[in-house]
């Protein structure tokens, strides 16, 4: 008999039908006995006397079985249906017991114990629901961009040289040389706009920070957008806007038993975002937390949150852009503001008080590259392929960075951004 | 005035419109000049008299300019209509004229000045046809893909070891050790087939290859599947014809300019793609080429490519799936053929004569992983983590990685794998 998903077993109430997967559960209630399978999909529940529970004796669980049974409907079970009159087969036995409790409703390990298995952590339904969520995540952004003309690219993770300065950079032994793990594609992303006008990029990117926080992460997936013929920074906001929409939108219409799952809200975006100037944001942080916020080049995370709750009574909005950062705190091809030179056209975006995308105009002439980089003392030889893109003509162009496992952990309240990734890679995990 | 796209120039004949983008060619002929404006889409002609040309003075091409103008049906034009009555704004001008002449219909160059001034070179038409062509590659593929249940994953390319074994691995200094770039998602997408039973993922994958061919890239895209409960190979052997149907037609579909442009024909496939096995195709090999093809563990260049004439006189294709690979020449964790033991379940698809695609079924049973490990001396503590995923229950599967690049320099009959890559990354090229 072929196999059905779990999903699709309850349009078969009445009929026989095969399900496959891993013995989740089973739990014996007095004479009976309640399996729990789990395929790629869903869950089902088998229901069994102890005569037909013969193949399991001694099957540890997560082995792989089969089942056949009768469907029936059940009101008490997940999905209203459940298997009766079953027959079990198994087709890869277990060597042993899972070491975490995956038959529980919720998967009750420490941090630690969760990223040390993670190749059978991850089984759980609620790690699932994280994944499928991030895999619903990038779709939804790519689709957006099709849909207004963006190419995809893959640009190349081997550079010559540190992307977005500072020493947080890996280094590579690239046979008689050293090449470095690319920290972002921003300058390919900038070139190709010379090509495309519009491009996006879904990723690994690299950073090799020391820091052992709750937020940080040595390899992210970083949702990247560069376009051309842009006005101001203000264009690359209402982009970004447009493709948030259109993720969040995604992730109702198709993700609802997930998101109920893990008990997380989708955030409201009203048709304008607020937005505050860097400048007038630092008032009000220091009217309301004190004087040391004044003159700081950033915010601090205090900062934000505050900055964020502000957003949600001022203005109902869960999102925030925060606009005009300090030039000299943002990288060198960043377009400072015409009419106020010592702040960029660049932003943040702010969701429940925590930074979520970086985005701004770039620099798009080329002496305007040369006085910036010698301003700050880039060497221009460790760019020059980058700069011979701006020597033959580029537009005003800007872009923006979304990095998809800290979305994931704002969204749904992850108390580590480790959790929202499959395999973290941190300061001392390169394994599972 | 808004911007129109080049490409929606035609729907506008008797108005005024207003594009933007780069200045591609400008010939004078007679008393007339013909400007031709790339934007990220297509190219759009416009005429002028000199009077008309004076803010182009001393302009580069490749400068960025807004041209607006009357659209005038034109049939010697392409897209059948061009701009008159124009007035040019120089939104960006060139520092200095392209290095590379891309005005011309054919970017005539020898391979080492593409690469060199690929930002620049990568604008021209028929690189940037490869280029879309390869991006429908990719959505065509995860959109078939998603529609069969399959989850997009992002796995770690920084790993504790040589995932395909060999010494083709480059090391990165990690923090305080050292770690190794992935070659290839592999173990990380065999486990993942116990949390989500279909999965999939796109990205870079690094070959420290010290070779200088045309057919090797040190940094690639690999289109990666994997799925479970197979009963062989050949149930993956299906999976991706459906998966080259979806490519095929979605590029016959959407990317008839590009493929056009490039001259390029698409290939048909057949409803079921012929397969031979190995031992067959030696047989024939050895009538056809002569005793030193007997005893080969693997196909030479030679062979693949008498086998991809043989399949297309004798079935009229231009793929063939070649079987049944000698086990110990592929990797520890095929699977063998249960019939044949010194043969394995595993494949390659030939197309046009050349290799496009490997894969095939892989190890499930934690005991038969230990066994093929310590029959080839790979080191279980080097993969604990990975092996883990079987001792919890595994369902046979198995699954392929189609090289983006390759299937591009295939499809395109490019005589270099390097110019299906953007920014390609070989033995000596680290930038641009």
């Amino acid at each position: 008999m072929e196999r059905i998903r779990s999903v699709h077993v309850a349009a078969h109430v009445g009929e026989r039908v095969r399900v496959v997967g891993w013995l989740q559960s089973l739990r014996r209630l007095g004479g009976v006995s309640f399996l729990v399978i789990r395929d790629g999909w869903g869950l089902i529940q088998a229901v069994a006397g102890a005569e037909r529970l013969a193949p399991l004796s001694g099957v540890p669980l997560e082995s792989v079985i089969a089942v056949e049974g009768l469907v029936r409907a059940e009101p008490q079970a997940q999905g209203g249906v459940e298997l009766g009159e079953i027959a079990i087969e198994v087709i890869t036995q277990a060597e042993e017991p899972p070491p975490l409790p995956l038959g529980k409703k919720q998967l009750n390990a420490q941090l630690p114990a969760l990223l040390e298995h993670a190749v059978v952590a991850n089984r759980h339904p609620t790690r699932r629901a994280v994944f499928r969520l991030g895999a619903a995540v990038m779709r939804a952004f790519r689709g957006a961009l099709d849909e207004r003309g963006f190419v995809e690219i893959q640009s190349p993770k081997l550079v010559e040289t540190a992307t977005e300065g500072g020493s947080n950079v890996f280094a590579v032994k690239y046979f008689t040389r050293t090449a470095y793990l690319a920290q972002s594609p921003q300058l390919y992303k900038q070139v190709m706009v010379g090509v495309f006008e519009r491009v996006y990029e879904v990723g690994p990117v690299f950073r090799a920070e020391p820091h052992d926080t709750r937020r940080h992460l040595n390899q992210y997936t970083s949702l990247d957008v560069e376009l051309g013929f842009i006005e101001s920074h203000f264009d690359v906001m209402a982009l970004l806007v447009e493709v948030l929409r259109a993720i969040l939108g995604e992730l109702e219409r198709r993700c609802a038993p997930e998101l109920t799952l893990l008990g997380a809200r989708l955030p409201a975006l009203a048709a304008t975002v607020p937005h505050i100037h860097f400048a007038e944001a630092q008032e009000r942080l220091v009217a309301a937390l004190g004087e040391h916020e004044r003159g700081q080049p950033d915010l601090s995370p205090e900062g934000e949150r505050w900055l964020g709750q502000w957003a949600l009574e001022e203005h109902g909005s869960e999102f925030l852009f925060v606009t005009g950062y300090p030039l000299h705190k943002r990288p060198f091809y960043t377009h400072p503001d015409p009419a106020r030179a010592e702040s960029s056209n660049s932003f943040d975006l702010l969701f429940r008080g925590t930074e979520l995308v970086t985005g701004g105009q770039r620099l798009h002439r080329h002496a305007d590259y040369v006085a910036a980089m010698r301003a700050r003392g880039v060497a221009e030889a460790a760019v020059a392929s980058y700069l011979q893109a701006f020597k033959h003509g580029m537009p005003p162009h800007g872009g923006f960075a979304i990095g998809l496992e800290r979305f994931l952990m704002q969204l749904l309240d992850l108390p580590n951004v480790r959790l929202a990734s499959l395999f973290p890679r941190d300061l001392h995990r390169l394994a599972p």
